[in-house]
């Protein structure tokens, strides 16, 4: 039986989509948000990076709103960290893992889209990342927190990579689905490594 | 005499604005702002909710600058609550039902324009609650507090239910004007209400 | 010779790019930020504003991502403030002067682009001031604290000055080149003469 691309494309992408909403919702939990609150930064960490890439392209109105799923993934998640907080923390290296997964394909989908609307490849590569990472900036930043992004490891580099093995495959002209597979792979196998292994990016000698 | 109902509505739409840019100005004076913090708090809490609303949708230029009424709505709440902060406190009661109003009015007619941008319905009860709390978000972000929104009361199921009345309206083919008002008038009692009462929504066992 | 116009204000457009993206990546060593971070708020502080202005107009895809020459004078900008933190903050002085010179320069390109999608004047001076001051607020928020925007010193109003030159000479019909070297220079003569003399705006006597 031949796979059907487009439907594990979407498959993995509300997947992504529903883990990120996971990673607000358990953090809204731990600073004692009320069901409001959990909901809120669910819906902020799985659709805001998504948002932002559509805004700054003018993709409107933004496909996480033009398309039910999304929404309804990420509120599932944020009931999920809701009811049963203890048992995704319990979950946190299979957690971890899709988060990997959804900041590959974000970074991807988001590279993707921004080479369709014309832009040439450095801005292709910071909306990509922006994709992948705009969610959990948001999210950080309802809770007053320094976004982690920004403090700590690997994460964004990991969609960088990602999402240039995507310019690199237009580029050369390459079919789209290994590259697809290649760009969503190199982010993701970067990032579990960098975790396992306790990589961070440099600091300045100034700081 | 008849009502004459787009007036009224927009004498409501810009007396919302300019209430909830007293919530930001009253805020930026407490947290000691000059007089520029006072007029950028007043102008995001007034505003950042109608502007997010109309970039999600791609209605641009957004209508809080199309329209200079209500920048000038939210400017004059600013320099209200810059020389006249004891009377806008004093006036508490008060200001709580005016922003209650506001709050029903944003969640009717933000919901509604996502409805006309061809929203379905879940996208659209979620633009009609951005519509409403996203001022005060972005107002409290610009002090680095965590808003109040996520934190506590009945304030954005206030809005959500305010936006279920429209899209429930809509979809049975209702009148327009008894659906905005019974939209406004579920939002404003069930606010007015619950400050009253104490209401909260509720926290995650787990927190 | 006779000076070339557009090349100059696309030079001076970048310079003050670069300068915004200093600022943002000198703050994001002394938070302790890693490589990532810095780059991040270099490019937050250089190009946010410009975003800001583009997606309320819907002049999308933003220029801040259509040329990529921006992205690279803010990751220039990053990658300076990272190697060479001590020299960058010798330059205090000079830095100063630059950032208000983008200051004007961004306050009154942004004034006069919400012109010319046909804002009227109010509207394009909230646009004229949000351009220039937009990326130092998405850069302090980043770092969850209270932007310094809106805590000290004539900085807003600097811009505002600059972009109401550009608002009157537009509205009196006079040529652009001038007006845009009295706005620029506008701002930036009120921005210097402020920092020299210790000027703040003024607090609420209820502060």
């Amino acid at each position: 039986m031949p796979v059907d691309v487009p439907a594990l494309a979407l498959a993995l992408d509300l997947l992504g989509t529903f883990v990120f909403g996971l990673s607000g919702g358990t953090l809204a939990v731990r600073r004692g948000l009320d069901l409001v609150g959990v909901l809120a930064l669910s819906v902020a960490a799985a659709l805001a990076g998504g948002m932002l890439r559509d805004v700054l392209l003018g993709a409107t109105p933004v496909a996480a709103l033009a398309d039910a799923r999304y929404l309804l993934a990420a509120l599932g998640a944020g009931l999920v960290a809701f009811l049963a907080t203890p048992l995704v923390q319990r979950l946190g290296k299979p957690v971890m893992a899709f988060d990997a997964l959804g900041l590959g394909l974000f970074a991807v989908t988001g590279c993707r889209k921004a080479l369709a609307y014309g832009l040439d490849p450095p801005a292709a590569l910071l909306l990509g990342v922006l994709t992948a990472v705009g969610g959990g900036v948001v999210r950080d930043l309802l809770v007053a927190e320094v976004p982690r992004v920004l403090r700590e490891e690997v994460y964004a580099l990991a969609a960088l990579v990602g999402a240039a093995v995507v310019v690199t495959g237009e580029a050369l002209g390459w079919a789209e689905p290994p590259v697809t597979l290649g760009g969503v792979a190199a982010a993701f196998v970067l990032r579990v490594v960098s975790v396992r292994r306790g990589w961070s990016a440099p600091r300045s000698p100034w700081s």
